[in-house]
């Protein structure tokens, strides 16, 4: 037997809605026994002639002097050197402590080159030609592209808000999983990226009871990018990670997406960590694979990054600087929709996230380069009909400007 | 017409042999004008609420003090924030500076995570399920994990070294050439992981010559990870891109591979580049869909290590200190050589990057594990029966104690 299909038939007898969801790709992957796991075997050696990579000959770096006067003043071994496959040990674990209070089951967190590469390791797992994967409406541009042009799995849409504004339209997210022909994915993004969206948190529990109901095995990744940006009281904060971890592994297997980019706003970093929600041998052979196809796309992640993110989930002042960071967010969304009130600007139902969707009349691209013309940047999202404003990128004092100049772009009514 | 379709057409126009190669998937992929496109045109706005990051409104970051006390003296917006997809717009240039000096047509280089990211995009480009992919023997185990397993493509191996040890295998490699059934994939590493071997002047010649020769379109994916690491005289020192890259398009795309990671000595960053052998329409049809991949595989590379390395290459003193430190490996290069032949050693021939090969008798797995108990790590290459030393990461004083523990281990005769 391949040490893939040995790792798939452990699946089966552990987490059996994983063994069920995988992709071929997925079925027959494994975390190889090269050079870098070979590596690790003989980290404590006196002569370790195993990578790769210029040393002192005691696991100390000889960085080139012009790239050393750049560097930060964490030692140069931590920030030259190859970090490990899967990532550094002690930050996998320093994630998982983040994760434990909020319960339910969960694998060793694998670290990911950013959370774009978490959920492409996804997509390679689960995601085949023709599976299909239930994505979010509206919902970021790159999941269709990575899950439907790059995998050539079989998209479909659940329309994440009801029309009537009244919070999330749970009716069309049963539907949608009860007219899967088979084991699918489902993709969840709370807070959400176009949205700018944190369900209430009646909504939040009712998602977890229609996906428990859900007539095949599922794979439900939540893309946990804006953990803990949420703005009004009264919603979901916590990931649906930890109650859908808790639903039968013959049923569901939930797998956690999330990382340095936005929590610890460090968006240039590239550090990710994908989470499954499960435990012993389900788990081990999950991370193996995904381990695998880490060092089949980017082999490590970056090592400065890693050693940055360590010191400062250790830094005991870290939460109260993150709320700091998180009020200048929530102090430009209260900026933002006075403004667009003001204005009489229309807007989706947002109170999460960076983002707000603004519905324009016409074609949102040749809004947007009209906008461009005047020296204000947003987006176009496709395929709804609306302009997404990063507010979180923008001072309270430019509301005002950018609200006026939506305004008479905005459809109403 | 799909965007990805047109992209196609041009290369069927302007580079033929491109266009023969491509994957399905490298077929059907494009650069999706999503968040970073329009973010890029809105690069000049006042008010640019188009990326989803938090800054201070004027294009500058708001980083956590916990990671901004371990930054480096770079402007923070260079180390926290998002860099361009496909890497910094100066970087790219940069690099292509680099490129200059030695000839032939190339693209723009794309930034990639790492020199593996680059491989494995080239992989998804260029080798569908069943492609015949010629790899060489022995190899860096990545590529048939990446190719073969990843991709599913056919596999298929060529010696690099004669028998005799007078050098390259070429009548292997152009009568493996010569049998292929179609369009195909040729890598070449030189110098060698695992090998650690450049071949003589007029063996790379003849390497060019024997592609010129196939019978169908290939692409040549020129990994180039150890560039210039070349310890004897009357080697090849520059890479076979150039050379490949003038041959006719209707018949070979040359691809380079390189990066920063062993020609800067910067193993830790993840920055490594992907550039094609072509110009004009070509070019820019390659580096879209590769940089569509990027994006659907990471999105962007990390911006800290692009920021050091775009400052290290405008340094005017880096090549005096890049030949010191490849001086250092050159000293424990000879130290080892020295040491082998002491101790009475068998090796492959070896002359260049960062490795030696030495035979042993029996499973070299389990003499891998028997030098593990004595305090010496080395590396079993898998499929040949040999251990790799990577001497770069020894002192020369290390050398002796290896080649002692090495000595009742390898095959002689």
């Amino acid at each position: 037997m391949e040490p893939g299909d040995a790792l798939t038939e452990a699946l089966r007898a552990h987490h059996p809605a994983a063994a069920a969801t995988l992709s071929p790709l997925g079925q027959r992957v494994w975390f190889p026994r090269g050079v870098p796991a070979q590596a690790a075997e003989a980290a404590g050696c006196a002569v370790n002639a195993t990578i790769g990579q210029i040393t002192d000959g005691r696991g100390g770096a000889l960085p080139l002097p012009q790239l050393e006067a750049l560097a930060g003043p964490l030692p140069a071994k931590e920030l030259f050197l190859y970090a490990a496959q899967g990532g550094r040990p002690d930050l996998r674990d320093a994630w998982a402590d983040r994760l434990r209070p909020l319960g339910g089951r969960f694998s060793r967190p694998v670290v990911t080159c950013g959370l774009t590469h978490a959920l492409s390791l996804c997509a390679e797992l689960f995601a085949g030609p023709g599976t299909p994967v239930l994505l979010p409406y509206p919902a970021w541009g790159n999941y269709a592209f990575m899950f439907g042009v790059r995998q050539g799995a079989q998209v479909r849409r659940y329309p994440v808000l009801r029309e009537d504004g009244g919070g999330l339209d749970l009716a069309a997210l049963d539907a949608a999983l009860q007219a899967l022909p088979g084991p699918a994915v489902l993709v969840l993004n709370h807070p959400s990226n176009p949205i700018g969206y944190a369900p209430a948190l009646e909504d939040a529990a009712a998602v977890v009871e229609v996906i428990r109901r859900a007539p095949h095995p599922l794979v439900v990744i939540c893309d946990d990018a804006y953990a803990g940006m949420v703005w009004e009281p009264g919603l979901q904060v916590d990931s649906l990670f930890h109650a859908l971890s808790a639903l039968d592994p013959a049923r569901v297997l939930a797998v956690k997406v999330d990382g340095a980019t936005k929590e610890l706003f460090f968006f240039g970093a590239r550090i990710g960590f994908l989470t499954f929600g499960c435990e012993g041998p389900a788990a081990r052979a999950l991370e193996d694979k995904a381990m695998g196809l880490a060092r089949a796309s980017v082999s490590c992640a970056p090592s400065a990054p890693q050693a940055m993110i360590l010191r400062a989930l250790a830094d005991p002042g870290l939460g109260a600087e993150q709320a700091r960071l998180r009020g200048v967010i929530a102090g430009r969304y209260r900026a933002l929709k006075a403004a667009l009130a003001a204005h009489g600007v229309p807007f989706w139902p947002f109170n999460a996230a960076f983002f707000a969707l603004v519905p324009v009349d016409g074609d949102p691209q040749a809004a947007r380069r009209s906008l461009l013309a005047e020296g204000v940047g947003v987006v176009a999202v496709e395929p709804s009909d609306a302009l997404r404003i990063s507010y979180a990128s923008l001072v309270e004092g430019d509301m005002d400007r950018l609200a006026a100049a939506l305004a008479p772009r905005a459809r109403r009514g």
